[in-house]
């Protein structure tokens, strides 16, 4: 029935369709199985893509050549940069989606993409044969066969939904739960655990009084995702402030002794980062009150998505407390909040490339690794779709260093360290994060993407432009240069010192109560020349103007860093003939088999001292 | 949580959107649950609303003030008038929808329907007390009040896919069965029974070869559903023609003994009308081929619908069937098709309100009741919803007759008849099809539609104004003289007798060689004063004036067997005082209790000689 793909992915959520696409565009013949084509791309929780470090993710993914900031822009309702009166380090952008028309977006691109077939069925057991994939079996009966296979089965795989005091099988609400792999892979020897997400209740807009509330409309001029020349929002829907307060809280305490969580129903780790409102009053009892985001679910329904209520405590207590928020006082509920518990496989058993070390041609990507979150899995989903491909054609693996790409810093973090509660990206994860910004995923990512083949030719043009127009940009404000009697009086104006010599405007710039606006009115004829170049160029000037010594300071330290970072380890060394290896740190060693130094350096367990004790067996 | 509802609306198919929209339209206060909010309106099956008899009902259902229609109209991506080459009685409207587009508008309006509340559950239980409906209970527990419910679970519950040897519990493919229900209601002692349904495989539309099928266009002149001013279409999508042979009935064949029908592991009994393609090549084994329809599933998806093709064989089978047929030699496959069973209640058990005899205020309505097709489910929905309301208010039943409507042949045939196998309607079961037509439903039923509250004003408006210029133009033509000079030249050239005397153009017009495009070139005068005036105005004077023997022929029938039709019986009449009626007769009678002798005479059992001893009875 089926011929022989080069690549099979498993599940169509966010990290599955990236994966199908990027294998696909780059030449792979790809089956995408999910067990229904009506849920593809489906947002399981909120309709939002972005936020902090995720929207660097987002654009990072873009600049790769992926999908998600294409869909993104296509069918968002609001965009906010957040952040931005911080550093450019911090800028992050946010979007509301339409639920609807963003499956539909996401589902019309894979099937206009040549290389992608579909085939709707649920994967029971991987086909493998000494250790390499051979293909996979399915609820049908099926075997199919293919060189690769990628795992993106999300919450599913033996899903539990709890609310209150009851639970039921499934993946979703209303959608089965997928059964047989972890079984399978376990006897294989893979270790799985469990984890917990939840998902707030959603109500009926025509509800609710928002008057009650506080309008958080999009930014004026709103930003996109794709380094692609996507329109931008010429409408959009705003979104809506308001608070828990002493009332909500001590309504949800009376469901408390019903609660899967503090019960010990659940046995899965929750996200720290992202929790249940019943954890956040347990956990700050000091907070009086907690902020309530009313996110619209699309351009015309009237479902409103209530983001910071995520709960799962029993129906009658979530609904008796959103009474009490201001605004909710006459909510009606559509669908109630609730946990769900799944199995993962704890991704220190992949290598950096997604692959697991256990079976060749393997790949895990997405919630399947304990992470959370749309970004966290598209760019896995991504990285693990590239590496499929190349893997398949015997062409080098694509590893993003963690001074390259969020993307890198996510995978590394995974791979070495592990997690224990599901796994969100942070900007405090990444250590050189005044390199990776949102405003330059495509200088970083998208010559690499372009050289494997999956970013296309106008993405390429698109950033050596904008490269070429900062250098000129800034060469002409290092060049430009102002009299003291042209501009101190303007200067005065904007409570900035005046200068006593000739100045450059690079130097001015480089102020901050200065902005390219100040510098466009201080030298008039340069307004005109700036009003022909692209404004992510413009941009790009100003932050490298203004930030440089940061940004110089952290390449060095990547630069430095990179030296002992790059130091290979033989796959097959020796740890147990290196007496001086402390016990735990040469267990993890053996375990982890690091394929450099700065890997080695980021497992937990393994000391500095061990390190030291490696770079010299190593012959540093 | 909840307040109490006027009426409880139990899933959310085509019967149960009909339902709530009809019921809170009317003033019902509305709660509509379903197992999943995400599948509102979801067609399981073909992505097509209308075609013969079917058609005529969505008119039917528009003309009441239903929304179906105006959801298909808006939705379509091609429109034909079947049967065109019939007389009128014929004539029955088809479209095909966009899937996705489909089930998005169809939330959209009850979204905006003020009246309806929504909830995301799964009904287990019906809560009654002394016969009557206090509510329901839900799989969270919850308990909902309400004075009415209607139930319209479809194919859900204790539903079971079927493909080849496997089989496994679903509502539709990758949804949940609904349990619990069936169990309560035959406690109760309402009879369930079992049948069955089947769809084809979806395919890749990219793998198709076109060149190799017959092209079907949309209309030229594309028609619509709605009597309200919903626009027509602009550009359309062909459907395509293959067609079955000998190899593709030889491959179906080696799948036999693992067909779940043929073994006996299906049980219910499926439409004989919409049968399997393993079905046909086995009752009609002398027939060397058979249609195939190949359907787009919308305006951008690549899905494709393989009409005709349904079935339950093996997919690997199903597969190698396909690829035997002309334009599918490389066929993809995205989904197998399958069979489904589940649970149906013989409707015998209803009042013709749909209001079960069991317990007041709970109806029945959809496939639930036995029967198959969207449009046979809407109507039932509407009817249903109709009623709630009015029970709840106190207000009269409302009950369309056999003469009066398509719906009301459908509900009579069910309440009185039942059915073994899945009813789908037909021209031919309806004895006055000359009346019941698609092009006068609204003549028919808007103003019984607009007394209710339901139809709003503009409907009504246009029904005047279409009756009022239709009368006004058969006034014309019946005054509007030619004389043979004047005509006889043009007459010849259209083969058509010449004129002896001054003839009037009604006459002319009664020609079956004439139509109104002929009369405008003999009366030129006429033809300004036809562009003033509305199509379907035109179009039904020249119905009127074609078919009036024909018309006038149905509506004697209908008054003489009106008479007998609505001669009451009271409810409690005691059959066995009435020693003359057959045993048989009896029974029937005192199980189904027959309002009229009109209904009595259609209870399959009962003879024409009981129904004579019932008139004598009651005093004809
Ligand atoms: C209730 C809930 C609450 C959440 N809350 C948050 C939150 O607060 N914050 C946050 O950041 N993230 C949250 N998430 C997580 C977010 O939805 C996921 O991180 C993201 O969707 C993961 O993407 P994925 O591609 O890994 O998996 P999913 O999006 O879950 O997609 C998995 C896909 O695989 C298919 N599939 C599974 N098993 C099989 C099989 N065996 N065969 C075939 N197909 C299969 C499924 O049908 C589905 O299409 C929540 C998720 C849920 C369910
Ligand atoms: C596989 C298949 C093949 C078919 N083939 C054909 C065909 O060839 N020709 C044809 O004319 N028709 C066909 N049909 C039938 C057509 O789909 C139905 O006639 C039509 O959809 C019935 O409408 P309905 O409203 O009665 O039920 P459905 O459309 O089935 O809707 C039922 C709704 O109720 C909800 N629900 C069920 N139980 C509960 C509960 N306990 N609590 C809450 N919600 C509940 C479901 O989620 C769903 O939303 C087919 C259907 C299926 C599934």
């Amino acid at each position: 029935m089926f011929p022989k793909y080069d690549v099979i992915v498993v599940g169509a959520g966010h990290a599955g369709c990236e994966a199908a696409a990027a294998a696909a565009n780059m030449g792979s013949k790809v089956l995408l199985i999910t067990m229904n084509m009506q849920t593809i791309a489906q947002m399981s929780c909120n309709p939002a893509m972005g936020g902090v470090a995720k929207g660097q993710i987002v654009r990072e993914v873009d600049a790769l050549g992926g999908q998600s900031g294409l869909v993104s822009d296509r069918t968002m309702i609001q965009f906010r940069m957040l952040n931005r009166s911080k550093g450019p380090a911090m800028w992050s952008p946010r979007c509301q989606s339409d639920r609807m028309l963003f499956a539909n977006e996401w589902r019309a691109i894979l099937e206009s993409t040549p290389n992608v077939d579909f085939w709707q069925d649920t994967v029971r057991e991987i086909l493998i044969k000494d250790n390499r994939v051979q293909g996979v079996k399915t609820s049908l009966g099926l075997e199919i066969a293919s060189s690769a296979v990628v795992l993106t089965n999300g919450t599913f795989l033996n899903g539990l939904i709890h609310i209150g005091e009851k639970n039921f099988g499934g993946g979703r609400t209303g959608e089965k739960a997928a059964t047989g792999l972890t079984e399978q892979l376990s006897a294989l020897g893979f270790e799985a655990g469990r984890m917990k997400t939840g998902t707030p209740p959603r109500v009926d807009g025509r509800s609710l009084d928002y008057s009650r509330m506080e309008e958080q409309p999009g930014d004026e001029q709103p930003g996109k995702f794709s380094y692609k020349d996507t329109a931008p929002l010429l409408k959009q829907r705003s979104c809506w402030i308001t608070y828990t307060n002493d009332k909500v809280h001590e309504v949800l305490r009376t469901g408390f002794d019903k609660s899967p969580m503090f019960s010990g129903r659940i046995k899965g780790l929750g996200p720290r980062y992202c929790p249940s409102v019943e954890d956040k009053i347990n956990r700050f009892a000091d907070k009086d009150r907690h902020q309530i985001f009313v996110e619209p679910e699309g351009w015309n329904t009237v479902e409103v998505y209530v983001n910071g209520f995520s709960t799962s405590l029993p129906e009658d207590v979530q609904y008796k407390a959103l009474k009490e928020i201001p605004g909710f006082e006459n909510v009606r509920m559509f669908r109630p909040g609730y946990a769900i518990e799944y199995d993962f496989f704890p991704p220190t058993q992949l290598k950096l490339t997604l692959e697991t070390q256990r079976v060749a041609n393997l790949f895990f990507a997405g919630q399947i690794n304990g992470t959370t979150g749309y970004e966290e899995a598209a760019c896995q989903g991504l990285m693990a779709g590239m590496n499929a491909h190349q893997n398949v054609h015997e062409k080098d693996a694509v590893i993003l260093k963690r001074s390259e790409a969020y993307i890198g810093v996510l995978i590394d973090d995974l791979v070495n360290k592990g997690t224990e509660e599901p796994y969100r990206m942070f900007t405090s994860r990444a250590e050189y994060r005044t390199l990776l910004r949102q405003d330059n995923a495509d200088i970083r990512l998208t010559p690499k993407g372009h050289a494997l083949g999956l970013a296309d030719a106008e993405r390429l043009t698109n950033v050596a432009k904008k490269v070429a127009q900062t250098d000129e940009l800034i060469q002409e404000l290092m060049q430009a240069k102002v009299q003291p009697e042209e501009v101190n009086d303007r200067l005065e104006d904007w409570t900035t010192a005046p200068i006593r010599e000739k100045t450059s405007l690079y130097q001015l710039l480089k102020r901050p109560q200065l902005s390219m606006e100040q510098i466009k009115v201080l030298q008039p004829r340069f307004s005109d020349w700036l009003g022909t170049l692209k404004p992510e160029a413009i941009e790009q000037a100003e932050i490298h103007v203004k930030y440089d010594s940061y940004i110089e300071k952290e390449r060095l330290m990547v630069e430095k860093m990179g030296r002992m970072e790059d130091l290979m380890i033989i796959q097959n060394f020796n740890y147990d003939g290196v007496a001086a290896l402390s016990f735990e740190g040469r267990e993890k060693l053996k375990r982890a088999r690091p394929q450099t130094i700065g890997q080695a350096s980021r497992i937990s367990g393994v000391s500095p001292s061990d390190i030291s004790v490696l770079m010299i067996y190593l012959g540093r």
